[in-house]
Parts: C-alpha cells; structure tokens; sequence
C-alpha cells in the first residue's frame, strides 16, 4: 500500500483528494495537514467520510520532515507561493511530490513571474513534469515532481490539442469562453462565494486575458502546434458546485468537413479511455463528466462562418484537479494510470 | 384604463405578462386566454396572483372577435406560426397587438421562411415595427403591430449597437457566446427541462449557427452598421430561471483604448434610462436585472489579442420578452414607455 | 419626504432595505453605515442599484449623534448585543428606530438573558412595541421604538394566531418544524455558508429547543392564547435563497371539520390583505411571496391522527425582516402601513 | 456473471439503476425495456453512459418470455398496478425479480386496495419478502419476489427502529415531516417538475394523511413495536436532486436522556455498516449520503417538551430505491448484500 500525504485538506482539492483516495485499492492517506484545524480527526471537519478508509487520519501541522517520514507520495493543495516551498523540501527529502497549485506549470520562469509573483525555486521547474496524462504519461512515469495541471487548461487542451496537431486551425483568433463551477473559486469564506451570492445568477469575470491560466493553455498548445499561439480566454462562474464547459471558437484553416473533422478527432484520441469524444451532433454538458475523469468533446463546423466551434467538459474538481493528480501518482508511483479513478458520472 | 388581452396564458411569457400587468397602474388584464385551462380563474393556474389585480380573469379561449371586443391591445404569447394568424385577424379588427413570437420580427419574408416555416401572413411584415424601443421608439409610438424582440436579440443587438453604429469594430468575425436562464426553453412539459436534468449541470445547444435568433441579430446588426454583418451565434442553458448573458467577441477595427470605448458607450446610451453601462471595470451579471428592463452593459479592450469584448445582461423574461412586450403597448398607446416597469432587480 | 438612515448595510437585511427603500415613495434612504466599507457609495458594494434612488449615499461609520442629524428614522440591522446600545442613544437624541434584531423583542429581561447575553439597556424593553402589525397596528402607530420581529416567529405566529386565539388546539405538544432560505444564515463570510456548502443539499440545525427564535415565538403565542405555550421548534436550511416555510403541527381541541377551520381562518384575517388563507385543497410554496409582504396560510385536518396541520410561508428577508420594517416606519411616520410595499411576488 | 433486465428504462429509478449496475462486478444489464425508445442503444437516451457497461444494450418491448430467456433477475421499475402483471409472470417463468414500485409491499390487500387500487395478483403478496436489508437479510436471502421499499419509508422505519423496538417512546403521536429530492416525483414530462417550478422555491404536498407511503410505514413500525402505530407523514419537495431528509417527532415513553438514547441507537445499529449513527451533536445532511447507500441518523432529546427528534438522511434514488434495489438482488443471488454498492458520498 502506498502512502499519501495530503498538504492543505481545507480547500476542495484537498477535500476531493480525501473522497477519491477513501476508495483507491492501493494509495492510502496517511497524512493530511491543516494549519486551522490540526489535532482533528478528518471525518469531524468532513462528515462525509464518516467510516470510509483515512477518515480517522488526525490533521497536523504541515511540516516536510514529518510527512517525508509518513508518506510516500505528497500531494500539495496549497495556493501557489506556499506549494513550491514545500514541495522542493519534500522532493530533496525523497518524497514523490504531485503539486496542484501554478508553481511548477510553467516552464519559463518569466512566464511564471509576469503573471503570478517572484519564483523562489526555478531550480526545480526543469525537473517538474506537466501532468496532462494523456500527452506525457511516458515522462509521468519517470516523474518526481509533476505540476498538475489548471482546470481550465485541462478542458481547453484536450479540447484544442487533436486539431491543432493535426494543424486544421488557425493559430490566431481562438477564442475560449469558459464557464466552471463554484468549487472552482475555492472553499475560502469570501462573500463573492456565498450561496447567495452565486446561486441563480451567472457572472463573467476577469474577462480579456486577465486570467492566470492563459499563460498555462498558451504553452501548451503551443506546443500542439509547433508555432506561438496566443489565446483570449474569458471565464465565467456557474451556479453549480461541480464541472466546466469550454466552448472555443476558432477559425478553419483548412476546407474539412464536419465528417472529416469527426473522423480525426475519434481516431486522434481512439486509445484514450477517459477522452470520450461525442457522436456527431451530440454536445457535452458538465452533468455528464461529474465526479470522473472524462473528457467529453464535440467538434461543430459552423458553415455559414468557417469556424470550428470546439466544446469540452470535465469535473472541475476530479478531472481538472484532485482526479487527475492521482492519475499523476498512479504514474510515479508504477501503477496503472487509471487505478482507483474508473468511476462512472454520478447523474442526475 | 387600457384594456390588454392575452393569448396563450400558460407559457412563461404569458405568466410574466400577468405578473406585470397585475402592478401597471394604466393597462388592466381583462381578457386571458388558453385551450387547456379556459373556464379557469387566472389564480388558479397560477396562485401568486392570488388578490391582486387581472386574478380573477376567467380563461377563454382563443377567438378573434372576442377579444376585438374586450380590448384594446392584445399581447401574443403563442408559437411563431400560430401568431401570424391571430395576429392579423386582431390587427384587422383594429385592435393594436404586440407579438412576442418570432412571425413579424423579419422584414425579409425569404429569411423567414428560410429559418422557421412558410409565412401566410406575409403583406403584414411591412406593418409590424421591431419593438426595441431604444431602437425604433418613434416608430413604435405610431404602430398597430409590433414584433417584440427575441430574448437573445436583445441583449446581443444591445450589447453590439454602440459599437457597430459608431464603426469601431470588424463586422465580420463577431461571435456571441450567450447563456440563458431555463425560463427561455418554455414551460411546455418536456424531460429535457425537468428539474433534475437542468439544475447542478450547464450545456450548450444549437452550436455553429442553428439557433433561430441568428437572422434576427443579422438583421439588426447590420441595420446599425449599414452593411452585412454576420455572427457565429451560440446559445447555452443556465441552471437558473431568469436571464441571458451574452459574451460578445470582436475584433477590433480601430486603435482605441479602454476608455475611449468606455466613453462612447456612456455617451451613446447616456439618455436611455434602462441602458446602464458600468464603470469600467465592472461586469454584469444576470441577478442585477433580475425582473427588471435594465441591460447592464461592460465593455473589455483585450489587448493581447486586439479584440472588443462586450458583456451584456437581461432578464430574458422581463426585459427579453414580456416587460418588454408591455413598453410597446405603452408606447402603442401613448404612454410613457416605462409606465409600469420601472421596478427594481430583486437581489438576492 | 422622511429620512431614513441605515446601520448595518452590509447584511442581507441591509440590502434588502436598500433595495426596498429604492423605490418607497415616501422614505429617502439618506445615511447608511458599514465600519468595513465607509466612504464608499453604496452602488459600489451593490452595483444592482445602479441609477436607483439611494445609490449614490457614501457609507458612514456608524455614528448615533451622525445619524440622529441626517434621518428622521433609522433601522438598525446590526447583530443582537450591538443594537441595543446605538439603538438606545438614536432613541436618545429623538430619532425612530426600528430595531431589526432581537434586542428589545423580548419583554421579559430575564428570557433574554437565558437566551443570548446580559441586557444593558433593560430600561428600553418597556418602549419597545413588537413589530407584528397584524397585531399591533395601533401600538406601532405611536411607537418610537419598534422590536422587528423574527424571521421564524412571523410565519410561525401569524400561522397560529386565530387557532390559538380562538381556542381550537390543544396549547402544549405544538411542533414547528421550519425551513428557511439561506439569505437567514446572513451575509457573514463562512464556510458554512458557501455556495457548494449550500447548493444541493438540505440540513436541519438546532434541533431540539435550541433555537434563540423559540422564546419570541412562545412569547406570541401565550399572549394569543391567554395561557403559556411552549413549543419544539426546529429549523432547517433550504437550498434556496428566500423563504421560510413552516409546518406546523397541533392537536385538535374540539371536533372541527375541515370546513369549519378554513371558514375560522377566513374570517379571522378578512380585513388582512397581506395573509392570503389558501383556498381549500391548496398549499403554499415558498415562491409565492417571494419579495412580497404576503404571508400565505393553509389549514389541513388529518383526520387520521387528530391534528391541524398549518402551513405557512413568508419571505424571510422581506415580510420577515426589511420589508416589516419599512411597514413598521411606515406607521411610526404616518404613513399607511403598506406605503411603498405593495410589490407582486417574482415568479419564477 | 449474473445477467439482469430492467424494466421500465425511462425513470430515473430506471436510470439510476442503469448506473449503479455499469459498476457492478457481478451483475450485467442484458436486457432494458421502454415502449417509448425500444430499437435504441441506452446510451443514446443517457449519454454519460457512454463507454461504460451496458451502454450498448439494445432497449426493447417489455416482454415477459424475453426478459425470461435473457435475465437471471429482473428489475421492475414500472408504476404500480403495472409491476404486479409483470412481475407474476416473470416469477412464474423462474425469474427472480425486484419490485420497485408499491404493488407488493403491502402484506394486507385490503390495506393496498384502500390506498392504491384493485390488487388482481393477491397470490403473490405471501411470496414477497419487503426488502430492507437490514431487517429481513435472512428472508431476503431466500427470496424470489422482493417488494423494494419505498424511499420515504427506507429513512422513517430506519430512522424509528431502534426506538420503537427497545420500546423507548410512545406509539402514538408520532410526527414524520420529510423532505425529498425532486427526483422522488418522477422522470414524467409533467409541468410541475420543471426546473423552473421547482428551482428557488419550496412546498410541501399531501399534508394531513394523504400520501400512500403512509401504511407502508405503519406496517413495518408495527411490526418493530409489536403494536398498531399510527403516524402523520407530511412530504415536501425540495430543489436538490437527490436526498430525502425526516425530521421525526415522537414522545419519550421513559425518562432517558441524550446519551442514553445515543448508546442504545449505536449499539442498535453496530452491525450494520450502511447506518451511520452520528456522534452526538452532529446533525444529518442529504449530501453526505448523495449517491450511497448510508442512512445517516441523529437523536436528539428535546428535554423542553419531552420529545425524542430523530432526524435520518438518505439518498432516495439509491438507497431509497435502485441502489436498495441491487442490494436485494445481490441477496437473492447469493451474492454479498454490498456487492457493487460500497460507493461514498459525491460531496459537494
């Protein structure tokens, strides 16, 4: 049985992490930190858990040498800044390190600290992993340090990726509207995320590239493409606790039918389980993915403007989050990506 | 005392009708009808109108010369199709009718009949005015048939005119991202819009220009640039009642920053009480016009990308279809626009 | 026009009143204090009232000899314990106040004291009037100090008020189990309170006579009922914004048939508009009153087990909070009790 | 591997058991029934079943001799009156069967014709076995016609049991107010369950003895306390999808205190691993069940009116209906009652 250390049980990754890992066959949690709410037992503060396995883990000071001691593989749900302290300490102390925050996403240290803040630790960041594993499950393996994923990368590059590898878009004028549930704002007490606040409405915000995660997609499916691509990327907050819709506008680059368009995607991703891409004429909706790893796509040529209209879903929280990063220590840890991770959507 | 008629009560559009009317001090309800429920009680059917004003209007059906006989104005609250036919009956019998269907909202009979059905009512397209009343309110003072405009017309016509009107951006390449509360799928009984498969999940639909509002918004948007406009228009459906947000991506067409928009915006709308453009900075969102006519408007510079992006917000309900339809037969006769519809969102 | 000043806008019963005071016709808002947000203006943490009357008071720190300057009435929407003290002083210096917490409901100090905390301004309690004023419209009329009742307590009593005044139940083994919209739980910045701590799930809390809402409410209800009434209270929180919504459970004092009960409770409240008494057979639901004044009752006999069953539903936050007491100042001022309050519910 | 029908797809009890059963180890859906979809894949009417098990099952007419040839257990999740016509003949053609709705859970027809209808398969009433796990594990083993509770029911007789077999509180007076997910009323095209008719708002139904779990719930607290019980069961739906909350209001028979009760429930209860008895002080919530089969309950003594309030959660989809309905056919098929159903709460 492999032991996990979760650093910040508090927030909803950290949360998410605890659920999946009460039903994973062979990770087991064995540490769980919390600053506020060290010296409890981790099913008072998450009732839910109220005799599944780690609900008796009692929560402690989030200290390197203690979890390096208890664990052998640490997931990391802290806000960036905090995550590449600690992450370094448990690496140089031996320990597999899965970080869910920015910290180590980007691979250009610039990058990083245009859009966050000064980084402390680029040593580390040529040895980090990006963990998307359907595009580098070979190096995931190998990994010690792997850097999660954003939520909103994750939907926007699976989304994207098939058709900018395949080179059948422009690299300019993509456009993403994204829309995430409210988990996706994180379980600190703010007004903005009171029930109140968010329920029966619907907001936009930080429109016109002013999100963090632009920098994460631009890299990515720069990559895809082999060429810069620049993305304006707009979210918006759902009245639901759970999922994301990406609808990505951008433009033909080539005279592909919708058929065509169809045929390369369900052939680009055939070996990926959790990539469902839909039936033609069918859309994904958040209901679909939630509570699993899928990733459903749907490709629509709109005719009357030469755009191909991508659009994808995932569980914010599990895919796009806490699922994906015990994929990620399924990978280091040697066993298979999916182990503990194959549970279907729970709908309605 | 304006008399008001209405046919087809039991839809959304037709209970909002009721619920407004039943607070406007110069337009009483006295006719409602419906096929299903006639020989109800308007309370009946809908209990929260119990002991306020047009509750105990018994349901009739739906005849012509009944309703010539019982009012003055007659609002349309039945499918595009059945519209046309009562419509022009009710028109030639001289009394004034505002339609909330789709049926004279397109002057062009072929576009029409290109998107919806045959149209047997056509010599009456030249009659009907496009009841957008910060648009066409000297038109609408003088009309007898009035198209009251789509809900996603609405906020994206709104959302677009300043800029269109005043040139600043390509008109080509818009696209309309648009998300709307579930009142707009209707109140007829279909699984897709039960409860449990619209809360806690979000979808989109008609994606790559299926939606039938795309020739309505052409039609407007071009009016307002004087040239062809033609936009990629996608709707989506919200987990919430009441309204739309519409996410609006253009490419710049002129070199201008941040608050030079800002301030043509304000300038442009600066005499239309309803139109509230924020300040920069701020977006909207649907709850602040929930019940309401405002549409709340932000404009965004994308500077990365060269882009005008514009966010707008309606109650598809109030303002996108009923209140809406009430400022019409205000203006049809000779009110004050907003007689009876100055009420403030209810928040939270 | 009279002056109205606001301590506390930061709550949702700030808000409300706000909102409510946006378009009273008689009532100015022309004050309004918040420690956290001072020199503000008040569209700026409540950007739906943007052009509203109202939006453009700039937030004081909450100054009684400020206050007493610029208002004839000032509503306080502080918590218990605070209230007490400012309300005292604005009393003091000769303002009206309508007190929104449960400082001066009371009138017994000793119960007060058993429930919440040590009462320093004892002296007042004999000022206060209960601001119920289906009860107590003549003793509000000449009032200077107003206790606004409870959220709970005003569905609770209003929906026993003629079964215990006239004598038809059994006083001892009355259960009221009650729901309550979130807007209840305040605008306090919780964990418990988030969205996706809210959304989806339902919860009782205070269980068992717990709740400090049980002595008002006892209180009441021995006054209706010329004898001493205890009760088992118990609340719940409900997925929805506004509303309460309470079951109340009696035994039947003599053998009353359905009929006789509802033609009791339609006559009891006849000269009431603001109490609906649901026809027979109907039932009422949270909606129905939402942003309203109305309170709407049903009786139901189980014949089975020898009970009244009563149902009854009013907006926590309008009829139960702001909107009773903008009735309160009305009739403080003067003015008729629903003076600007005359509002339909919003439905859907 | 053991194959299984289900008849009557359309429901979400149909749905719902199509999900839990793409997970099982040991039974597979060979065989769907709906009149309305049969020729189609499953998948096609339930997209977030695509690629999981069964997804490519065929829908077909529901047909006895077929469903017989093709299933080793068949599941029927029809209305009632329809259940008892098919169920015989399955049972009589050597099928197992589990019954969903009402028609067999009534041992007294004369009880069932009072409250449903005419009952024309009286024979089989003796062969059915009501399948509560934790009650009749032993008959159920055994068993060839399981008539699967009622979700009401599943959380008021677990909620009462203990009490009411240790003798602990009075027979009668007992008060079950209970409130359910609105996936409790059906997959029905009905105007009543539409998002926007029961999103933002509450309402209870059938208060005062109507609703028909009643003698379902009488029966089996009879049999707990070895006397006629009466109760007064009140329904109310609320805007979540799945969850039943009980709020359950009876009389302390002998003088107990809290931690009385709370040993002599916990040591009830110690061997069965689905009943959560929560640490005193902790209250249910739906959500901690979502999707499981726990029954969570709480007692509480309300030492002011010497009451006992035992409030129990469930999912009422899962462990009220599909769910339970799985753990019966796993006992009928000698398989561990938790096979396939050790799932934990979605939460949030």
């Amino acid at each position: 049985m492999i032991r996990a250390g979760l650093v910040g049980v508090t927030g909803y990754t950290g949360m998410e992490l605890a659920r999946i890992l009460a039903s994973h066959p062979e990770i087991r949690l064995t540490a769980a930190t919390s600053r506020q709410d060290a010296g409890k037992r981790l099913d008072s503060i998450y009732p839910f858990l109220l005799g599944l396995p780690g609900a008796d883990v009692v929560l402690s000071e989030p200290e390197a040498a203690d979890l390096a001691a208890r664990c052998d593989v640490v997931f990391l749900a802290v806000p960036h800044g905090v995550a590449m302290e600690i992450g370094a300490e448990l690496f140089d102390a031996g320990v597999n390190v899965v970080d869910l925050s920015a910290d180590f996403r980007l691979r250009n240290a610039d990058v990083y600290e245009a859009w966050y803040k000064p980084h402390t630790r680029k040593e580390y960041l040529a040895k980090a992993v990006y963990g998307l594993p359907e595009l580098y499950a070979d190096e995931l393996r190998g990994a010690r340090l792997i850097a999660n994923p954003g939520c909103y990368p994750t939907a926007s590059i699976l989304g994207l990726y098939a058709a900018l590898k395949n080179g059948i878009i422009n690299t300019d004028g993509i456009v993403i509207d994204a829309k995430s549930g409210t988990t996706g704002a994180g379980r600190k007490a703010v007004v903005s995320s009171l029930y109140c606040e968010v329920a029966d409405t619907f907001r936009p915000y930080g429109i016109g590239g002013k999100h963090r995660h632009t920098p994460e997609i631009e890299q990515e499916l720069s990559a895809a493409a082999g060429t810069p691509v620049t993305v304006s990327f707009n979210p918006h907050l759902l009245p639901i606790s759970r999922g994301i819709l990406a609808t990505i506008y951008t433009k033909l680059g080539a005279p592909l039918t919708q058929s065509d368009i169809q045929a390369l995607y369900e052939d680009f991703w055939k070996d990926q389980p959790w990539i469902r891409v839909l039936p033609a004429g069918r859309l994904p909706e958040t209901r679909n993915v939630r509570g699993t790893m899928f990733c459903d796509i749907a490709v629509t040529v709109d005719t009357r403007t030469g755009r191909l209209i991508v659009t994808s879903a995932i569980d914010n929280l599990c895919r796009g989050a806490s699922g994906q990063a015990v994929a990620n220590a399924n990978l280091m840890s040697g066993l298979p990506v999916d182990c503990g991770l194959n549970f279907g959507p729970l709908v309605p």
